[in-house]
């Protein structure tokens, strides 16, 4: 029996609170089961140098763990500090995908997602809260998104394909597929054999599996952004 | 008038919540009026090495700001480390006083101060919830705290002492003063004279200002610890 | 027409040079046309310090680019941190499958992936010819490979879906593909849309085409340890 | 019996050198006893960007031990960065307290407080000396300081009140503290119990005796710019 | 018998190959024996701030090691940087000799020696073989080096003089010279004694033999620049 | 005309004071002229851990500049790490020269040379100050130098060949010598053309000419460790 009495391919219970920074120019705490993510975007008057005069704007992301968002501590100086950014360059690049960047012409937004509970999935939370803090803040410049994306792990576990994995379930994983997703596509697919291989078919099916739980994230972000 | 209607020598509405982190031995999300910081405590099997044989356990702490918990984002490069490295060292200092090191022994118990929000007071916050924080952890080894600890902010702005400062008040003071207290005298005083000088009677009169508020926060630890 | 009149889905001529390194318990020059990468592979009689005592051995990467590998030269101390631990990460990831670890019990491979030219798919051309030197350092244990690994690179360029992208296709591509390879199945798919969507069509028509070239490098790599 | 057969709240010999440095714009070697601190000014015809336009000047201050300044040896690399910055930042706040920054508009002097020996009480010398450095630095430009300031350590020591600790004394004390002081009202007030509580009488008696003392350095330091 | 069948003062085979890097402005893979060093011209546009409006342009080295270019593998982070910066900054220096600075105003040429395989003698081949991808980057400015500089090591070993050290002989000698070097006189001269004293008249004979094989470095160096 | 009023060939008033700090096993103030280095020897029982078991001991060395040693302030961020490796190196290279390291066995004597005041002959100096803190320190274990070690710096300024140069001849000398020394032969030889040539002649001379004043320098560190 799965954690939250789930099916295989049943997403656990998400939140997407917004409001929860005073400053921020868009803030959004995602939660998925007990994995949390505050992310909070902010929004500045200039653009990175390489840019400048370009007539683009720009979307940026940077992602880290409390200490103790994990079971055992981690150190602020031992934090894995490849995997952090590995996974801020994902972040920034989906997020990327949902902003006309051209119309953001003269501005950043920067993302900032802290993982404050750690329980699998928090790159996917992350881009789900952050795309909510991203919507929030271009509203600011009287802007909107020009394409939702959303983000959903998969895996396979002693064979069973399984979705929203949590951490007990992503560490015996034998496969682990990270996607991002827009409504009209795939954005990004990462899909790593931890513990053996994995076929084409395989592959075709967890995807299948991830564009209907991004159906269900979509309506969530969207009634986030009405509720704000 | 003040932020939330107060008199010169009045908290800000005080909260000490429990339970925030399912891994911590410990843990409390600190709020003084807007200002919020999440304390984890990892109780740890090992003492730094230069305790090795000494017969005694340790407590530290280390204290930092997410990039948007400010009105403007700071860098996670840029994040003034110098103040960050003092503030650590000053949690970590008042807190060694409220636990019995020998009966530590063999033990590492590890704050992580973490500011979500800063509205003036984030050091205060974060000795208060560490030492709940803390509290828990010990209860874990069957141990009990050997003294309780809080701290608090005052300072005098256009002439007017007053306490517990707000960040649009502290920003102005002329005097800043941070107390950490035990319900039985002084663990340690701050204070600055930011843009002017301050006289003795000044320092006595906010030191007993700061007492006062001292008891309030003291009732308000313990009634955190019965709660959890 | 593309670089060296191939058609969309052929590759670059490959070249898999061994013994390019005195020192080296293995070594090898993979050269996917212009691009070149040096692969070395350093047998170490410990392992680290988390895996002691675990029965296991251990296989590790890193990859880095030599400052003027690239068009234009990219300093030492700017050079792109974040994406050299990404593959670094990756080419490891990806050799460990080919290690039998339990057998490699008390010791450490690791591989150097130093680019000396950079025409594109810098990473493949680092598991291919990782593989090689990999193979013939635990040549020297008396041990062979328990499954062979390679890599290659695909994507969609102007809506054509190409293979093998050398750099200047890579720049201007709105799908890039990285495929691990092994003769019985994946080991990880990172497909990003740079500049646009893709379908799961897309991906399982790429995949099948991946698998293809898959075959080539394996066939070349046996030859290079042949002749080694 | 104390070093120096001093009573408990008497100073050590107390010198203040200057003019020992040959391009310096101001220069002091101020020695309590023991301790060693040399301190030079230099002036620079710039501000720190976030002051352009302000139409201010900028006094800052940096703070290091030489390795071997204390009883055994500390390694450069692992010199207590948190210490020496925090200490840093307080003889920065105090001296700025010493100069009319918009008479100093365009200019920054920038105080260096090596420690050569340490005895205790180097904090101090480094704002005593380093205030008379300044002073000289300041005449370059035909300004004299707006205020005098100094600073003293006192501490208990199994339940005595002494002024002035040399570092047998401040190894032992249950409580530090460091008073920052101007001839007209108190700058800053450092108090630490570092084994045990104070209380608010214990605070004013030390406030009161470290004032007296201040009159002295106050002196030495007018002689010593007559002097130079 | 030394490794070649060498006679004392008898260089290794050498080779200048160039055209080895298809972006830098000049390249050439200087080979002594075994040693092999990459090394790349880079041309840039622009001088270093501190040169800016003096009318010269600049050139700079960066020396490295790859990690397994040694009997055994060195850490990326634990290479000797101290040694590598000293040879950095022995190579700029040395072909800044060969370079009409004001000539090349507006520009720097920033040369890149990573060792490939180290046999000893790598600062040297880095020297020789820099010179030559100086000359061709020179050249596309319409320039010609203004000096030919070369160089080459030497050393005593069991008392006998010789000439083109490799790493065996290296790591044995007495005294350890290495000599840059013009056609019209000499560059820079670094003699250590590893483990023994050596008298002015050693000094003065190993200066004779460097100049003769720096005849024939010099011969080579031209011959690769006509076969470019 | 230079200045002191000295002869080419002559040297500054040169001083060698003992006893400057409490706590190190060995200091040595020494000045050439207007510079001066603080010199301390610090003997630790213990030695670096490749030497273990070895059989013998260790001498290392420190060299760093004071921020304002020189004419102008450098930063402590900035200052010319690659230099002071550099002469740490070449300091510890050559004091190890001085000391019988199997005598030495199971310890370690770690020398910092800090500049104070930087007028040119730094390293020099330091190595001659260094040499007689270390034959301090190795009393303190009943032993004494094998060898003694100085140097002196040497160059060429319009033509005219000097010694002991001060910084303003330094940065007009167009060759750079400078020389280490036992009384029985030559240590080490860093000789460097800054803008021009020299011949084997020349480099003759000046090697005469800094055995001369080795010996006065021999001459004046047996007579501080005498006072001593």
């Amino acid at each position: 029996m799965r954690p939250y009495g789930r099916k295989p391919l049943e997403m656990r219970p998400l939140s997407l609170a917004t409001g929860v920074n005073p400053y921020a120019e868009g803030s959004c705490l995602a939660s998925f089961g007990q994995t949390q993510v505050l992310c909070t975007a902010s929004l500045e008057d200039k653009v990175p140098g390489w840019l400048d005069g370009g007539g683009k704007g720009w979307v940026t992301a940077e992602y880290a763990m409390l200490p103790r968002s994990t079971h055992t501590r981690t150190g602020r100086e031992h934090r894995n500090k490849g995997r952090a950014q590995e996974i801020s360059r994902l972040i920034g690049r989906s997020l990327r995908m949902a902003a006309d960047l051209p119309a953001l012409a003269g501005h950043t937004i920067r993302l900032d997602c802290d993982v404050l509970v750690a329980d699998g999935g928090t790159r996917c939370a992350s881009i789900c809260g952050g795309w909510v803090a991203l919507a929030l803040a271009m509203k600011k410049l009287g802007l909107a998104p020009s394409r939702q994306v959303a983000a959903i792990s998969l895996g396979r576990i002693a064979g069973e394909l399984r979705l929203d994995l949590c951490y007990a379930e992503d560490s015996t994983a034998e496969l682990d597929l990270n996607l991002v997703l827009a409504p009209e596509g795939l954005v990004e697919v990462q899909g790593t054999g931890e513990d053996g291989l994995f076929s084409p078919e395989e592959l075709a099916l967890l995807v299948k599996a991830g564009m209907g739980a991004g159906r269900e994230i979509f309506a969530a972000q969207l009634a986030a952004l009405e509720a704000a």
